[in-house]
């Protein structure tokens, strides 16, 4: 049984191998070998916390097990602590037995990154330069990098509630050697790729403001009630997504679906692409977005990768258990 | 970051801690202060195994967590390693950090013991001196020792579907100085307390085959499906339970509930007997019976228990995490 610490996953993981990971696992998940378990998410009454189960089983590479975890908002204020706190557990499928804990901090950063830079390699233009970014959170900074990576951008552009959070994102930008723009929202028009990730109620970018041909990645809305983007934007845009399940109910086309804009039917899951079984992109005037939702298999595939990697490196910790 | 292994908990653990353990959760699920969460239970599809998540928080002893694991059919076959698989995960309910990781195989053996014996305590007659036991399985030995304990039996009666593997429930009663016999279903008439606990889809325990003023405590069904006694049996006694949402759903009253017998209403929490809310048996006549389904809060219960014990004996591992 491994043990690998919060504190040594800065070192061991990349984000090559994030994304390898997480393509990969949703390369499983659409051709029916990989299965994400219901979520299990729970409001505890205490420090006004949100707690709860993130499993699923990945037949392809044989990894099972479980984020357990949440939000508790008051950690930073009260002790100093970051309030997104999680520990990925993982099982031996043929036993039952646990093989590994780890800390999931960090690598929930990292797969939530690699999941819109896998959408990005797989539907954006391959001539895309503009980047777009909507939103500045401590995440977004984790988008940003990851996206950098998937085409030759040649400018990020920027917009966020209050512009004087975009520095972290121009710090990031700059280190890339990418010049960056902080823009008003119809700014936007000239991005060929967008992502969103907020914790919005509602929409910010609007469907106005999105130019024909572009990839929009939205990344934030994993709740009932939240969203980043005009309905309207779906209808127009191919929708695709990590689980269709989780799409039309927490995700960014909930509100579309229930307008009737779209239907779960018209939604593609992402890993068919990657598998070559259903079509991407297919013209370059073609709006095509992803719903990024996130899945309790993305944090089990980055977890299982730098647990190999803290083996390898001499850094897990090993316990009789 | 605390871990206790399996091998060390027999050594750990006893009857008695594990008792306070249950009976102190079970009374704060009944005062509203600790909450079960929904189960996840999956088919795997790999070694025709089923896993899940039992997770809770008792606010009242401040306990956070889940078991997670389940059954692995072909373990002690193909591998030697006992079927039923499990491990307890603690977190710290002020931050979501992890606190400790237990191992749950014999804790879940003796937290469901210790289930069937709170109810023994709490609800059989004070003069009862016959125990009568269903099922003579691995579970089956632990329910004894631990019933044993509740009152000053004279005698052990049991019944099982084959009755060449009653030899290990009477090796347990001998070594605790009660006489032991093997009867058939009609022998279950003389006993005082009857412990039912097989995994049978069909019932073997008839009304016809309990006495006035018995107390039953029916621990094997935990399924859809599953059944133990007769259904008729339950609309005869005053019925309690762990969780009533658990038990007209995969408890034993599950049979009962859907012919109309009882309704959720007129099921007890044992909790509310424990802290005086609401009363439990009052009369000798009374047949009463105990629908022990099993919940994520005794397993937390327990190993929450363990953990301190083993912290204090400096045999709990600690891992910088």
């Amino acid at each position: 049984m491994w043990i690998v610490p919060e504190r040594v996953i800065a070192d061991l993981m990349t984000r090559e191998a994030a994304f390898d990971a997480v393509e990969q696992v949703f390369a499983a998940m659409a051709a029916g070998a990989a299965r994400n378990f219901p979520v299990v998410r729970e409001a505890l009454g205490h420090e006004d916390a949100l707690y709860g189960f993130k499993g699923g089983f990945d037949g392809a590479g044989q990894v099972l097990g479980l984020k357990a975890g949440g939000y508790w908002p008051h950690n930073m204020d009260r002790r100093g602590l970051i309030n997104h706190q999680s520990t990925v557990f993982l099982f031996d499928p043929d036993t039952g037995q646990p093989t590994a804990m780890v800390g999931g901090n960090l690598l929930t950063a990292l797969r939530t990154a690699a999941a819109s830079s896998v959408s990005i390699r797989h539907l954006a233009r391959p001539d895309a330069r503009v980047l777009g970014m909507i939103g500045a959170g401590h995440q977004a900074t984790f988008q940003l990098r990851a996206a950098l990576e998937q085409r030759p951008f040649e400018k990020v552009i920027a917009w966020n509630r209050s512009a004087t959070r975009l520095d972290s994102l121009r710090v990031v930008a700059e280190e890339a050697g990418v010049p960056f723009e902080s823009v008003p929202l119809e700014g936007m028009r000239e991005a060929d790729v967008i992502v969103t990730i907020t914790s919005a109620f509602a929409p910010s970018l609007l469907a106005d403001h999105v130019s024909d041909g572009t990839h929009i990645a939205c990344m934030g809305t994993d709740t009932v009630g939240k969203q980043e983007v005009e309905s309207s934007l779906l209808g127009r845009a191919t929708v695709f997504t990590d689980e269709v399940a989780q799409s039309v109910t927490i995700g960014e086309a909930q509100h579309a679906v229930a307008e009737g804009l779209i239907r779960a039917a018209n939604i593609t899951p992402l890993g068919a692409v990657i598998n070559g079984t259903r079509p991407g992109r297919v013209s370059d005037r073609q709006i095509t977005l992803f719903d990024g939702t996130g899945v309790g298999l993305q944090d089990l595939a980055v977890a299982s990768a730098v647990v190999d990697r803290a083996i390898a490196q001499g850094i897990a910790i090993e316990v009789e258990f």
